[in-house]
């Protein structure tokens, strides 16, 4: 994300500043029952919009975002106050969610993209963006207290799945009384959650835009999750999840789920383009002969490790990597055949790679291309080149600009 | 490993059963001197030897360890008393090396190449195979007492890199009274030691044969190892490397790195075919909905990681990965120009890269064979196809069997 674009709140192509909302989608009297059977007495779904509702209502675009992602996709937040936050998160009464002190004072993840004559143009779309259940940005999740027990869920809370997410955007949409979505546009995980629109809601979507995602994870991807997996609940400080009021949080081990993620986004082109095999002290051509950070790209994955203990949950990470794992739109939809699965999708679909991608490959991709044009129906496909890896969906700005803004140009 | 040969010891084609022997090759009148510049002035290398050295002394095989191999190549220890072993290293008194009471009772880790009538044929050759510095398999290393201070030397052990390996290996020779290597063999890190054998003592090898290994580790293993490291520094039983007295060991933080390291050594494709997404309990189709176990590649990582940690010392693994990530031909020979420093090589040159490998990538060996053509010199080589990735050069052992059988038949 190091080259994208930013733009001022006062900037005339920008949203400006932003209030993310908030949203009760379940009560003790209508709980959200989710994928696995368990239920949701409390669930309240943070979000924001960007732009103003059509009269009839035709011009509503969902963004749903990837692991780490939030509901604040464009503009600047008002009630982010701190730049980074230290120490710990404090969950929320009611079994709500926890406040958001830990958001960060700068624009949206997709800034870029969305604003007042971009790609995404608030100009002539209702924009909506809202955090997935169990993230630690708004929406319920493990930090959340229990109203059974009067404590924070921890790994009590239930597991969610992609599944579970789409269906609370829905009813969220069904709340703002959104029907049909023009579109609905998502990378990685987010490109997951629009496949999953499509299929599961094929009436209430036009455009699905799936960047960058497949219609399941890999053998690979799964294997590197489970190490994260490990590394977070083998830090003594995880203490099974529950460390909400603990002095220490199991940081180590989310700062090296991080680092590994963090690889497995960029490119070894990329990578190697960026940092080579340099020391990270400028101009140092002898190692220190130490196990200390030596190498400019450990320093880096150690910033990028460190940066992100400071603004999300471990609980949260594992919830939703899980829900990355578990993802498959041929198992749900098509008792394991994909061209069945997608025999469902009624929109227009619009998929697109990158070809350095190495966490949801071109194949992958091309997989779901291939089951759509098996059923007879169209589908636009792309794969951008980019050395980029998988970060390319948020880091290759123009060209993914450009694709958008064609594709939601037409009617 | 999984598919490779098992003969017993009595099989005609063993070895048989072997003693290691140790050598001191480092006295206080006699110290050792490390690329570092640091000195050891105590210093016993552990190796191994089988057949017979002929009258003249032309007739002597190296074989180079990988990562996490010792100097039991081949047959069977009569050392080792247990299969695997629970609790910790203990260190040894003098300065020397722990005890081997890890040993794992099984045939060496390269048993399918080498005994009478295989490939390395030890009806012909005198091969030596012996563990690097820094290990914990018997040559001194971060596990030993340093005589100083009477306490194992933990992170205060000095660093070591490829360039010292080959050079205690050479030193070792010559108190074996062997000239002239008529081969150094290896794979992986044990292929840059062949590699670095061919640059350092240009007129003591005659064939250097370097399997799936580059000149030089790429950026994004630095980054993987960045995040082993990462793991086991921050693992709170690592206590600064100061563990050998303690009632834990950073296990679960080398565990993490064993099960990340377990993904680069095995291709995508072949991680794919092996495990897709099938879950670990046979015909379960739906998921338990829970962070433990699920999938069958969490449960192989786990496994791992697990094994793992009952024969590795945590130290040694800092110190082996830091090597990996130090060595640099060209940077080390030719002020950072490949071609100007394999312009040393006198021997003849056999590479051999594994189509799926993508930790020391086709591309990376065929980097080392470019430098040497641009020499003029020759230089064999092939790319082994292959689904098993990095693993593949322990694994493709019909290919590799009939490549060096091939190549050691020539006088």
């Amino acid at each position: 994300m190091s080259d994208k674009k930013v733009d001022g709140p006062d900037s005339p192509d920008s949203v400006g500043w932003i209030t993310p909302k908030r949203m009760r989608l379940a009560s003790p009297d209508a709980p959200f029952r989710l994928e696995s059977g368990e239920t949701l007495a409390y669930m309240e779904v943070e979000y924001e919009t960007y732009g103003e509702m059509s009269a009839s209502g035709d011009n509503v675009i969902l963004i749903t975002h990837a692991l780490s992602g939030d509901a604040h996709a464009a503009g600047w937040d008002k009630s982010a106050t701190r730049k980074t936050v230290s120490g710990r998160l404090t969950p929320m009464k009611e079994g709500y969610s926890p406040p958001r002190g830990y958001r960060q004072k700068k624009p949206g993840w997709w800034d870029t993209m969305i604003g007042p004559g971009k790609p995404i143009d608030t100009n002539r779309h209702f924009v909506i963006c809202s955090n997935v259940l169990g993230s630690c940005y708004g929406t319920t999740g493990p930090a959340a207290v229990n109203p059974a027990t009067g404590k924070p869920y921890g790994l009590s809370f239930p597991a969610v799945m992609v599944e579970d997410w789409v269906r609370v955007q829905a009813l969220l949409l069904d709340k703002l009384g959104v029907g049909e979505l023009y579109a609905v546009i998502g990378g990685s995980l987010g490109g997951q959650q629009a496949l999953e629109w499509a299929l599961a809601f094929p009436d209430r979507v036009r455009k699905a835009i799936i960047l960058a995602a497949a219609p399941e994870l890999s053998t690979q991807g799964v294997a590197f999750n489970a190490v994260a997996r490990y590394s977070i609940m083998n830090d003594p400080h995880f203490n099974g999840g529950d460390y909400y009021d603990a002095e220490n949080t199991p940081e180590h081990g989310l700062a090296a789920a991080r680092m590994l993620a963090h690889i497995t986004y960029l490119s070894e082109a990329g990578m190697d383009s960026k940092f080579g095999r340099r020391f990270q002290e400028n101009g140092k051509i002898r190692p220190d002969f130490s196990h200390e950070v030596e190498f400019a790209v450990e320093g880096y994955l150690n910033y990028q490790g460190r940066s992100f203990v400071e603004r999300f949950d471990a609980n949260s990470y594992l919830y939703i990597i899980r829900a990355m794992d578990y993802y498959d739109a041929a198992a749900r939809w098509g008792g394991g055949d994909l061209t069945e699965a997608v025999r469902r999708i009624a929109s227009e679909t619009l998929v697109a790679s990158f070809s350095s991608d190495w966490l949801y490959t071109p194949d992958g991709c091309q997989r779901l291309v291939h089951a759509i044009c098996r059923t007879g129906k169209p589908v636009t496909y792309i794969d951008i080149p980019s050395q980029y890896g998988h970060d390319a969906f948020l880091v290759e700005t123009e060209r993914v600009g450009a694709l958008l803004a064609g594709a939601l140009k037409r009617r």
